[in-house]
């Protein structure tokens, strides 16, 4: 399917594999999504060649009948320097498999790959909330946290390739195990999984439209679910909201102490929740940060790209790495 | 006395002002040290033309009858990102007057400021553990913790010159107060004076020479002591190295996780302990940071400039500027 048909230039799709979906998209050179496709991640416990299949059959969706001129992924996981395997995943079942060359193999075009915080960076440098600042962080609130640093709009790699990792950075000693193997990991308290945790954990204190919604199962509550249970005012869903928006703006104000960037962006599925997720972050990162009255404290804003981030920036990594 | 002897082609005099003391030195181009002298810090409640006397006082002293053609502050403190004031100290005074240009009138010769530990970072980049470096991190262990980030041998400054504050990164959830005003604060845990605090909890536990090196005055135990009191094998003192090598170790792996870097150096007095501190910090990094088994875990290292790294760094800023 490489083989360019007359008259078809070809096209460039990206392509982002989250904790628990696959979204694939057609993204132009100015960062427009045309047509898309969607797939649910098979688990972090399935043979990996599934969650390969669920990759190329999303990627095939989207490009239709056009050719595949690159293709860009967008992982959530540890990606080796060199953006051919994904080395460690605490939510897919990766360890180290070639998988850009496997892919190459499949699709027969070029592949790039590249770490899903990562490429939702890049794609906010390139054409989003992060256009023209000098330095910026990215967080990527998903199933759990990811994350960027952006110097000059260049993607701070790190020597293993693993720059970023903010998710994993231990905000309670001998806090809530984490699916990485510690306990205490920052997206334990601030991500889609603390969202929906922490929403049950209170249904116990009082009466929630998440009980209906769920049919009465709580196992059934998802992220979505509690944003729009907080649309609605339930009191639960807010309170859900409150905590993990604070947690967020306490882990803001440790890298902001390190780093000291421009600009913070949040992106990945919670960032849809706006203010009601930046507003309690914001409170936190002002009370948090050190001489925050001596200081431009960074602004906490939502990504512009929302949910497609990743996939733009993964894109956009093709796009160059084909040239 | 900027006036230029004949014959005499003046002197770069670096200084280093932290929370206990004062320490200035001539240093060469090629980093090495020649006369030094020592100064206690006023305090941090004191007014602050009494710091800049004792600052002036060292100077001088260091400087001896050589003209001074420039001098290089480094200072415990937030420095803003001009280099001419230091905006807020937890341990100094100053909260934002022109320190830069009040030296230079006092002095009659180009005076060059920046934050201790990017100074340190500097002299260990350009003479140091961190040549040659893509990646560093500096800690910075005295009376707290400072830092900084070094990317291909420079200084990264951050937008409001404040990057690299590690020690006000919040490790425990409503933890120890810090002199910051806030609290859980890492330097709370893991610095000069936790170590003097650890050892003085400790010694309500089991006996220890501490006891009498204080003359029973456990107010009067200061970080060198503890030091001392390891060495002759007290194990009051060594559990105490234990803790704070660990909390270390801890931060470190947060650092790692964000920045992933290729080496961590430890400077400030308190890593004069050496590997009875870093020991226990490496086990730390190693058990604390995701994904020890898929990455190459960063070095942590000594500085090699000792306790003069900060006073060496800001003579060659202080060099570079008045080129």
């Amino acid at each position: 399917m490489s083989e360019v048909a007359a008259g078809d230039p070809g096209v460039v799709v990206g392509v982002d594999i989250g904790g628990t979906k696959v979204l694939a998209g057609v993204v132009a050179a100015d960062g427009t999504v045309g047509r898309t496709a969607l797939r649910t991640t098979p688990g972090r416990r399935v043979v990996t060649s599934h969650v390969e299949d669920a990759l190329v059959e999303a990627i095939l969706e989207a490009a239709g009948d056009r050719s595949l001129t690159a293709v860009g992924v967008a992982a959530a996981g540890f990606v080796d320097s060199a953006g051919e395997r994904v080395r460690f995943a605490p939510h897919l079942p990766w360890q180290g498999e070639p998988l850009r060359d496997l892919l190459q193999a499949r699709l027969g075009c070029p592949v790039a790959l590249d770490n899903d915080a990562n490429c939702a960076a890049r794609a906010e440098a390139h054409h989003g909330a992060a256009r023209g600042a000098t330095s910026a962080l990215m967080i990527t609130m998903g199933t759990g946290i990811g994350g960027a640093v952006l110097l000059d709009g260049v993607v701070l790699r790190g020597a293993n390739g693993m720059a970023g990792e903010f998710g994993h950075m231990q905000v309670v000693p001998d806090g809530r195990a984490c699916e990485c193997g510690r306990s205490g990991c920052w997206e334990q308290y601030s991500s889609g999984n603390a969202l929906v945790r922490t929403a049950r954990a209170l249904m116990a204190e009082q009466p929630s439209v998440l009980q209906e919604m769920s049919d009465g199962n709580v196992d059934r509550i998802t992220g979505p679910m509690v944003t729009a249970a907080a649309e609605e005012g339930d009191l639960v869903a807010r309170r859900a909201f409150a905590s993990v928006g604070d947690w967020l703006g306490v882990g803001v104000a440790n890298l902001v102490a390190a780093l000291d960037p421009e600009l913070v962006v949040v992106g990945g599925g919670v960032s849809a929740a706006g203010d009601r997720l930046l507003e309690p972050a914001r409170a936190a990162l002002q009370r948090s940060l050190v001489g925050a009255a001596h200081r431009v404290v960074p602004d906490l804003v939502a990504g512009r790209l929302g949910p497609g981030s990743g996939m733009v920036g993964a894109a956009l990594l093709a796009a160059r790495s084909a040239l």
